[in-house]
């Protein structure tokens, strides 16, 4: 997407829709009951959480789509519990889960739309796991206190549980919901979201609402919440580099035949100039920079660079040089290989030169950037970068632009207020490296913008083994729900 | 190994045992009767083939131990049926097969050693083999007639079973064989030998002998035999990138985190230059050039280029632009990548940076050149060209030097007397691209010179899928050893 017209930020969604004053008093007498509900029911609360976790949901691999099932069954179950009119619906590939509470008497407060994904990444490598990824339990961990660690545990399980055990706090202690609240989970979200445009195309009408509510963000350190601002987006796919027409013998052909591993590598570590800059030409075209406010609010974060890398053992920023690493992290695109294989990979030797070597490529891309135009631009790189006798084949392309949002919307400023009431420190509005194409597809689809709240950590090792989420996340996250329902709906 | 002391060639080895005349004309009237046998027994010889070629004896990996074991036993069986005194020792790693017939009547026979290997490669793409790989048969070729189907139909099995049934034939028709005959069946040749010099050594004494044949090697073409006369050496390492501490998700961390793939693609794509010369420093450091007598005899070969390539569906030499194709194959050394891996490469895309990426690479060397410089040499590249926060992990180094013979040796001439009685046509003495570390183990362990003579061809498609043996190849061989015997005996 490129940077959205004034007119259509989250400010104006909500702005014809006044509250309505004998509505508040009721709302805000009810509040500390249900913080004090959602205290009080934390062991119920993992409980199901924990259910959710036992389900090895991965929807990149087909083999578990069987799982991705019983994930989305569990979730409509939770949701039919609180009250929620719920539907496992199917889609062109892992179900979505739609469920509505609807009421006469929040006819005039705004819908609600929140969003979440019920998938997980896969979990390997497997053997780097301390325990087995969908066997969840909660460890005492020497920096985060107590953490649950699972697969999803993070990303998005453990972050979507916290909304629906808001919504089912808010309704055992009130009997009702603040809102209209249409609830979205779809099965999809780690594999590319192939099904939700078409989904959202068909239920446009079901899924009405003024604003969106995502849960798939992060905190911006365990005390400072945050809303995010911006999202990077993506771009992927996939090529072969094709050599000889079958595997040969090294010793009968190795000189005069070309390798396509060397093809490969050739084109691969063509990406990158010295610099960390990506040398695939229109790849930078079009865009957008921060603007000089948000650099210095940026540079006021005093985000420790060092540290952030230090944690991963890496001491060297790999991004362009010329920005530093919060802007590389947030509002410069990359370009990264994510997979790569060619040849014999198993134990010992085997002196073949292979017929083909493939990688994966996934590119976060900032506003202003074009994906179609971005995925045009690697695919003649490629072309161009392919030596005499090896030929690229793609696979795939796909891809969705990057999102940013108006800070001084009235959605962004109630729930930074929820929030700070919640943690005692103003949250920071930042950006994130990350993608949530749904974010897009909402815009596109639905003319509909997004709050992006979450508890999440950097820590938190989502798409790595041992994910976790803290136990203070979960804690905090469904009373920092009920805080932003509350203020939403003031 | 350096190019060989011209004293120590093989011309001399049986030189200093004169031909026992009395002997001479028995031997020659016996070789018809011989021959006739082993055309009428190819059905049984094609059977103890197959029982062979069903054994999935790789030896590369160590789940196919067993199968390992039981093809040593299965040649053992054939050795003993013949009449050798036969057993499976055990080695360091696979056992070795060892064989011998001994006579008082040929005591004062050249005594020779014949070497093979029941090991075979991986049999991977499996996708690829038109049928099993270890369920051989024979179909119909349009280009070679009738052809037996199955890996280690042709590398090494169908190879070795020629010498084997041709003893058995000798032995059928004259009751005896015509010299003492040792004969050593190793089952790690695809994995580099790792086992067989400690073997040579302890067993120095069972193996001496005055030549060592091998039949590891080829045809010039399906009509014209030939002898190989140099062969390339080999050096092998596998080194691991590694870049953060652990996976990383791309959108948290892409942009400052270095990613261990382009450290990969970097360093493997420095490895040759744009002319396909080898750039790693050193590299070509004390190679003996080929006499301008080989080059002109190569050059007499009218060895077509363009058709070997675009057999493989190739078009433009991948060596060194100022050598001709048989120079790159035979008297150039190459460096090659037979495998790289790392990142996610399951179906779908995983936004991942990974921890590792890894790579495997055999050189192939020629004479002049020492795998241990070699193996350094690649050390130091790889270090110089990892990028900041990428190290380089090397998991193995191991190397054997190329081999070159005296094309006017005794025991040269003698064969390529016999092939050409085989075949009406000269042998070609012929370079070869590969390896066949045995022959440089003989010498330096047994101080014993090899006679290379084989009858595989280049469309055999050896460590490929679908890999073949021509029966006439299995039948012309098996008659071939015959005659061979015969001159080296007469």
């Amino acid at each position: 997407m490129r940077i959205q017209d004034p007119a259509i930020r989250i400010g104006r969604v909500t702005k014809d829709r006044p509250v309505v004053a004998e509505l508040e008093s009721e709302v805000t007498k009810n509040l500390q009951a249900i913080l004090n509900h959602v205290d009080q029911n934390t062991d119920e609360a993992l409980e199901r959480l924990f259910e959710l976790l036992k389900i090895p949901s991965i929807s990149t691999d087909p083999e578990y789509s069987g799982h991705c099932r019983d994930a989305a069954e569990t979730c409509r179950k939770f949701l039919a519990e609180i009250g929620f009119e719920a539907q496992v619906c199917a889609s062109q590939g892992q179900p979505m889960v739609l469920a509505h509470w609807r009421s006469e008497e929040t006819d005039n407060k705004p819908r609600l739309l929140f969003y979440g994904h019920y998938d997980v990444q896969p979990a390997d490598p497997l053997d780097l796991w301390q325990t087995p990824p969908f066997e969840p339990y909660i460890r005492d961990d020497p920096k985060n206190g107590q953490v649950i660690v699972a697969r999803g545990a993070s990303d998005d399980k453990g972050q979507l549980m916290t909304f629906l055990e808001a919504c089912r706090s808010w309704k055992q202690v009130t009997g009702t919901l603040p809102a209209n609240i249409t609830v979205l989970l779809e099965g999809e979200e780690e594999s590319g979201s192939p099904s939700l445009g078409p989904f959202l195309e068909s239920y446009k009408e079901q899924l009405q609402a003024d604003i969106a509510l995502v849960c798939d963000t992060g905190q911006w350190d365990t005390k400072t919440p945050a809303v995010t601002t911006m999202l990077r987006g993506m771009a992927f796919t996939e090529f072969v580099i094709k050599g000889p027409s079958r595997d040969l013998h090294s010793g009968m052909y190795g000189g005069p035949a070309m390798n396509p591993i060397r093809g490969l590598a050739r084109v691969l570590s063509s990406f990158h100039d010295e610099n960390g800059r990506v040398s695939v030409e229109g790849f930078y075209d079009g865009i957008v920079d921060p603007t000089s406010d948000q650099l210095s609010q940026w540079q006021d974060l005093n985000f420790d660079a060092s540290a952030f890398l230090s944690d991963v053992g890496l001491h060297h920023p790999a991004g362009e040089s010329s920005y530093s690493v919060l802007e590389q992290l947030w509002s410069r695109p990359t370009l990264e290989v994510n997979g790569l294989i060619g040849g014999y990979t198993g134990p010992g030797s085997k002196t073949v030169i292979p017929s083909i070597a493939s990688a994966k490529i996934t590119c976060r891309l900032v506003p202003g950037q074009d994906p179609a135009h971005i995925l045009e631009a690697i695919k003649a790189h490629v072309n161009a970068h392919v030596p005499a006798d090896c030929t690229a084949e793609f696979i795939k392309a796909e891809g969705s632009p990057a999102v940013q949002f108006d800070t001084n919307s009235e959605a962004i400023l109630s729930a930074a207020a929820a929030l700070e009431d919640e943690f005692g420190t103003k949250p920071v509005m930042m950006g994130c490296g990350g993608s949530i194409p749904i974010v897009e597809s909402f815009q596109q689809e639905l003319g509909l913008n997004a709050l992006l709240v979450g508890f999440g950590l950097e820590d938190d090792q989502i798409h790595s083994p041992n994910e976790k989420y803290n136990l203070s996340s979960f804690n905090s996250g469904r009373r920092a729900w009920v805080r932003i329902l509350s203020k939403l709906t003031e």
